[in-house]
């Protein structure tokens, strides 16, 4: 049985795309009852432009602040090589690029074409492999794409080896619409795992149309995928779709794989329970299952 | 490619397990959407005792205000041969009768064992196929049981052995408290289709730990099972576990058989809608991916 990695994206996917701006406290707070639930890795926030993602502007605040749990890697979302510096002053243990499989997408979201977003972040992979510090990079739109509709797995495998080939260790394969079904995830793995070593992926999908969970449990019991993105709380949303439900909800997911026989980081209850006082900073209900029953359990 | 065969419990598991009560004229006319949804068949309501099942002590005037589509089938629950008759006079075009898989949880919930449960309705089956009346049985607990934990797929299959030789046409096998996982799924298939037709069975999912879409996904794909109850909007919701979702959303698992390839009754879109109005009755966001996505459209 092999172990189950999750990287825990709520504090960064997950908040970045709600709506209400939170206090540095209550972040810290978020990430510091995340680092005692067992979760091994945690995305602690994003060194972009703070005109373009508000949510995102205290990341540096944050890093420093944060209780850091033994064994748990924190790890933040650079663009260029000025966001890798300051993730790195502020204490990343890891970083992520990002690009997607969708041209059209991938114009419209960072104003680049796939090989130029690419070149961007290439000083990044060379500093990050000098510093020996991990690189993940996200590979948004990897199944359908809100202005080209489905994606092609073949455009998925190349941007993967590209990647791959230029340094990158860790890939998050991104549903980022929510929309692929497991026929999706198997068509795809098909092709991905020609080229990609099935430890490189991570799966990272959304529950925007109520699959994230099958779509994690095809990969995982036929394709032995064991890395899964996960936000606690089902936090987050999806800007094309307004209304729609996060990246799949840590909680949820954890329950999932546990009850199919995985060997789990935490326990789904922990999980639930940390993200249990960031929902109800924002002011919302957990759209996560367990996060329900967790508030109906406490009779609210 | 078989068509999926969907029957809609919103207006009777689900509306059951809402603790708000709902005036007569929401109910009629949360049917009478439903049933311009291509759905074929919705289950109308229950005669059982009002004061064990408040939510459902105007079921005759419900069956009698309904505007009946063409080829849509209006069913009722009933406990024994008194209920029986109600819902016939009522004009209910198919009956459904009930027991469980587990014995404590059959004595706590309806006082009997399950032997006896099934003798006391033995006349209701007699009857029903003198008229020819189609009856199912709903097996409640097929998976786990609250008191008992895991049910034995054996167990299951001896039930619905019972029910089939007595003249039932069709088992809902139930996952009462929404616990099972794929895993425990093909237990249950792998022992029950030895004995009872694979289209005499539907899969009757809660979505209490968020497991039901990949619970019918796999029961679909890996089993050619093509009956399952839903509930519109996610309605409903499980007396064993406060705050539980309720059966699996009709809309979010009609998306998912139609995103995997199956020939579906209705658009989900469209049962998310007939839903809005009822869930807007109950004062209540719905739990569904869909249902989330149509109030985001909307603005609300």
């Amino acid at each position: 049985m092999t172990a189950i990695r999750i990287v825990e994206v709520g504090p960064r996917d997950g908040l970045q795309n709600e709506s209400a701006r939170l206090p540095l406290a209550d972040k810290v707070r978020f990430i510091d009852a995340l680092s005692k639930t067992g979760l091994r890795e945690i995305e602690a926030g994003a060194f972009v432009r703070p005109d373009r993602v508000p949510q995102m502007a205290d990341s540096e605040s944050v890093l420093r602040r944060i209780r850091r749990a033994r064994g748990v890697v924190y790890s933040a979302l650079v663009p260029n090589e000025q966001g890798f510096e300051r993730a790195v002053d502020a204490g990343a243990d890891k970083a992520a690029v990002f690009t997607a499989a969708s041209e059209t997408f991938n114009r419209r979201n960072i104003n680049a074409s796939i090989r130029e977003s690419i070149d961007r972040f290439r000083p990044v992979v060379a500093r990050a492999r000098r510093m020996r510090l991990p690189l993940r990079a996200y590979v948004s739109t990897a199944f359908w794409c809100p202005y080209e509709g489905k994606v092609s797995p073949a455009a998925v495998a190349r941007v993967a080896r590209t990647l791959l080939e230029l340094g990158v260790q860790e890939l998050s394969i991104g549903d980022t619409i929510g929309k692929a079904s497991p026929s999706d995830v198997r068509r795809l793995l098909d092709a991905l795992l020609k080229t990609t070593p099935a430890k490189t992926i991570f799966l990272h999908f959304h529950d925007t149309y109520g699959m994230a969970v099958a779509n994690a449990l095809c990969a995982w019991s036929e394709y032995r995928i064991t890395g899964f993105d996960a936000s606690a709380g089902g936090l987050g949303g999806c800007p094309y779709a307004p209304g729609a439900s996060g990246n799949v909800a840590t909680e949820d997911l954890l329950y999932a794989l546990k009850a199919s026989g995985a060997d789990v980081p935490a326990e789904p209850k922990a999980v639930a329970a940390a993200a249990a006082l960031i929902l109800a900073r924002l002011g919302r209900e957990p759209s996560s299952r367990l996060g329900r029953l967790a508030r109906g359990a406490a009779g609210r």
